[in-house]
């Protein structure tokens, strides 16, 4: 089997750059290691740049997204026993984010690539990527219990940081920066109307605690918890107890019944370039940052964008200037992101090393961005996320 | 002896608080350990905000400075080989700094005191100070060999942070949060006319650098180097060649002999609160920051602006309200200063145990800087100081 572009995963960088190469009259095959029900149903990030979305709905996955998604115009700032609420339009010239979970994003992607686009195989599993550096790349696979070939013009590695494509870059040909934070999330489901309209980030003296949703009826809490946790170690009443303890708002939070627990490690990584040959790395696979910015899935879509765009170029023009340019191109929201996601994460989370000296700094840093005008647009230009 | 306010220590702040009380009409007596040629000579900060310009001027010690002092538009960030300059006027509604060596003002506010002050007495060393709860405290020193009582209605401290005054606080009354850094600067005086109108911050791969000036034909100069370096074990040459090599400008620094060179540690220190019944402290003796913010001398200055405010408001009206509001309002500008200080330390210097992911994201703030108004902005505020 041939085809242009062999997409390595089936996530949302994968399906969104399948389907806008669909667009653009250039045949792709995705390859997918998971079921169909799996895929749509792993939990991750739920805010959506505008950039996000609009690439969703250039892509014609915008209907469910427009009717469904919650827009947002701000967050909260919880510290030092008080609230303060950062205005994004006010702040960005207009910008804002939506509030959709990731799992409805990719069945709505999936829905579309069956319905009208090129190939996408679940139960897929890649081995091996040859060739990369010849004209005509190499992805070895099984599906039904077959070995299978697909050859490419170009293969794309949207397989996250545990997948397959990563390994397939040549020894020594990437750098990869990478820090481990000394504390994960403990992130919960469940069936509660949530009674604030915007996310909620609380520093506090136990620790972080962010408050979202998924739906007008459905909460997604988190708690930092020690790396290695066991979830079943939080009875559902120790989790309440704690959340309403961390946010200080006076006022319990909506309590309901919890229908997922799982604990999230965070790391910040970065694999430089993010092209080797003919194998370009998208999304996780290239890069991870820490949930506590909101970026993850926002970057693999820029990825994603930025490369669709380029391989169109090269089709209707045959020049190879935008693939060239499109690691640097990344990079630099990569690392504006990267840093974004490090200030969030360390200005909003207790390390269990951290002195009281660090505390104060931390408390003097979210005082700035509750009385600083520069301050805090930055944080809201940041989380809005940069033009694509 | 009796007097009103005994100051401790015959610093920038001591002289200063003690020109700003004799406007009001309040009696005061400076103790400074050391002679006068030594006080006159100690080279520390040159950097004045706008607020401590001001403070000096309006207690007659403006005019040297109006003439000699340079004011300064801008600095110069230099990261990744390249130059960004800060336009602080355009920035930040049109504040400015001066250049004005603490050496020159410590001079004027000396030759103002002994001129038409109060007494200013030399080597003057306070052992003890008693009765800090109490309506009368007694500061006990030794001058010319004899044992000294001075008797007052409130004490305060502007030793440094190795001063007595710090002792005479009771056990358990304080809380220090502190920070020692793993680097220290090596600064150098050399006779040699600066090529550049405006301070130089450098990141580079071998550590931080500054070029600052004294005058305009005294270039004050500094490199990162180890803690515990020696300064004997710098020779003139190296230091130019690793300066140049830092800043990276292309041109090499205009070289002149070097007529000082000394090794300054690094520290964040706050202790809170900064008062104790009668007993105030103010500026080193209180809070330490590591001078990558220039912020030293203007925070002392800004103590003792608000302290004399409180006690010249104590004098005229019998209220303490200011005098009982003098911690709380001194903390929120320092708690400021100190995060930035320690944000410009942490931003520019390269830490030994530094990933180069830290590195990475320590590019990605500055190039975030060059890139964005409001990263930009907050900088520039924050370096030009905030109104008194």
């Amino acid at each position: 089997m041939h085809t242009t572009v062999g997409i390595i995963g089936g996530g949302p960088s994968g399906l969104l750059l399948a389907r806008l190469l669909h667009q653009a009259g250039i045949a792709s095959v995705v390859l997918e290691s998971r079921e169909r029900a799996y895929v749509e149903q792993r939990q991750r990030a739920g805010i959506l740049e505008q950039s996000t979305v609009d690439a969703l709905r250039a892509c014609g996955a915008g209907k469910r997204l427009d009717a469904e998604g919650l827009v947002h115009d701000g967050i909260e700032l919880r510290f030092a026993g008080r609230g303060h609420r950062v205005d994004f339009p006010g702040l960005t010239g207009g910008r804002r984010v939506t509030v959709y979970a990731q799992t409805e994003v990719v069945k709505d992607l999936i829905a579309l690539q069956l319905a009208e686009g090129g190939p996408l195989h679940f139960e897929s599993e890649v081995h091996t990527v040859e060739g990369i550096d010849g004209e005509r790349p190499v992805i070895r696979y099984t599906h039904e219990g077959r070995e299978q070939t697909l050859t490419c013009d170009y293969v794309v590695g949207c397989d996250g940081f545990h997948g397959v494509s990563r390994h397939a870059v040549p020894d020594g040909a990437a750098i990869t920066y990478e820090r481990v934070y000394p504390y994960s999330w403990l992130g919960i489901l469940a069936d509660a109307a949530p009674d604030y309209d915007e996310l909620i980030y609380a520093h506090s003296d136990r620790g972080f605690a962010l408050a979202s949703m998924r739906s007008p009826q459905v909460s997604r809490l988190y708690l930092q918890v020690p790396n290695g946790t066991d979830p079943a170690s939080w009875s559902d009443e120790r989790i309440w107890d704690e959340l309403d303890h961390r946010f200080a708002r006076g006022t319990p939070l909506v309590r309901g019944p919890v229908t997922q627990k799982s604990v999230l490690p965070m790391r910040s990584s970065v694999t430089e370039p993010m092209r080797f040959g003919r194998l370009f790395l998208a999304g996780d696979a290239a890069h991870i940052v820490p949930p506590t910015g909101a970026k993850g899935l926002n970057l693999a879509a820029a990825d994603v964008v930025v490369l669709a765009r380029a391989l169109a170029h090269r089709h209707a023009t045959g020049s190879p200037e935008l693939l060239d340019a499109y690691s640097d191109t990344c990079l630099r929201r990569v690392w504006r992101a990267e840093h974004f996601s490090y200030f969030m994460t360390t200005t909003l989370h207790t390390d269990p090393d951290q002195s009281p000296f660090e505390t104060r700094l931390q408390l003097s840093q979210l005082e700035r961005i509750a009385s600083s005008p520069h301050a805090e647009a930055e944080l809201a230009e940041n989380y809005c996320g940069l033009a694509l």
